[in-house]
């Protein structure tokens, strides 16, 4: 499993991709899940990428390809990003069709899914959520983030606290907060983590970092995180409600409790 | 989907479980899905149910009736939270054996799963996890919870905050408060919020209650942890990292970048 997620925010976006890939607990390792293509002055793209690494290492593989030899479909060739999550969602499709025809089905399936963002010189940014089928959709203002992968422990956080408006950095703590309540609940996903921020316009990354095991920053978040829940939580007053025989406790309903048959 | 969840404490156990039943998003209901059997002084059963809806109240059906028929193989009869944990298993491979002789299979599956435990006197409280199979596993002093249904949402919060030596009201906020983040990002889940706490040698529950929407307690604790988990947020500092051409960032590694293949 792995965990990919990436934001559309007012000054820019943030991408954030872990790198653990395992086929089953005995063969765990480390794969880069983010990829990132760009031209100065011109475009960037970057593409996160979940599920079968054969699958989705032949995408990126072929969109690797075809950038070099400045093919004529390429990402670098694509005059928007709705042609370049298009051509993903295509070469996906390609690699489907050439893995389907083997005689042994893989067991697992080959299964990918891609969150490909970015801005090309003449448009805004955007970014777009590539399902297994190849087709995709793009984010909104109503809804500024993409998961693919093991997405559900770190979404609670994501909707509670992302807003279109703050700042990259910002938002790359929002991203690392979700990461790390991924971390805790999934042994699949892990760290080093990688991360990338673009602020509109640049056609450059503002930042790439890679946030390993002993990262500072991250591990101060994590248990300022931790204690920081702990304590919240220890903050609310426990319910007083009235228990066992007290007229409160029988009035409120809840589960049907059957008495044993010989008393009725 | 459903969420069920039990926790195993030093006091006592504490059951919840939600009352939305969906078979698509145009046929939602609602529907109890925690059932309590006890008598007096004796025993006290509580299974939470999760999965297809007339797998599971099929075999809460069967048992009911074993029940009321003071069956020599019921709830009533059983000797140990083993033994019911073993029947409630066997009932649910009856029912998958009557409904697969469908001739129209259903095309959703007839998977179930249950939360068990209790207390039958001459033994300590027991908590077991029935899987879809029939087989089962049993909470221990490392692994003192159990999830079924929409498991992953709330997790992250159960995983950092339980305790063994925790009262049984800071358990059931626990559980409330597990709720609300599922509830936050699933639209399968909602109160109701069916709750149950026992203490051991009781053999009666502590306290049922029936967490609906316009409950204060619980709408005061989804305010409150809303509003702690944003200011906790933006409490710890946002990352100081360098961005964009300074060194620190060139030299953080991350994601590779390809250039224009007309620049190598």
């Amino acid at each position: 499993m792995s965990y990919g997620l990436a934001i559309m925010l007012d000054q820019g976006m943030v991408f954030a991709a872990d790198t653990r890939t395992n086929a089953g607990v005995d063969s765990v390792s480390m794969f880069p899940k983010m990829f990132a293509f760009h031209a100065d002055e011109e475009r960037l793209v970057v593409i996160l990428t979940a599920g079968n690494l054969a699958t989705t290492q032949s995408v990126i593989g072929i969109l690797e390809e075809n950038a070099r030899r400045a093919m004529q479909k390429s990402l670098f060739s694509m005059r928007s990003m709705f042609e370049v999550a298009e051509l993903v969602g295509s070469t996906l499709r390609e690699v489907y069709a050439r893995d389907s025809q083997a005689k042994e089905p893989s067991e697992t399936g080959f299964s990918g899914s891609f969150i490909v963002g970015g801005q090309i010189c003449g448009e805004q940014s955007r970014l777009f959520h590539v399902y297994p089928a190849g087709n995709f959709i793009e984010a909104t203002t109503e809804t500024p983030y993409f998961q693919i992968g093991e997405t559900k422990y770190g979404k609670p956080i994501m909707e509670r606290c992302v807003k279109a408006d703050m700042s990259l950095k910002r938002a790359a703590k929002l991203a690392l907060v979700s990461f790390d309540s991924t971390i805790r609940s999934n042994i699949s996903v892990a760290p080093p983590i990688d991360l990338l921020l673009y602020r509109h316009g640049d056609f450059r990354p503002a930042l790439r970092r890679r946030i390993a095991d002993g990262d500072e920053y991250f591990g101060d978040l994590r248990q300022f995180w931790g204690l920081g829940l702990q304590s919240l939580f220890v903050e609310f007053p426990d319910p007083s409600w009235a228990m066992e025989g007290e007229d409160d406790a029988t009035a409120a309903g809840g589960a049907e409790v059957h008495p044993l048959p010989s008393e009725t």
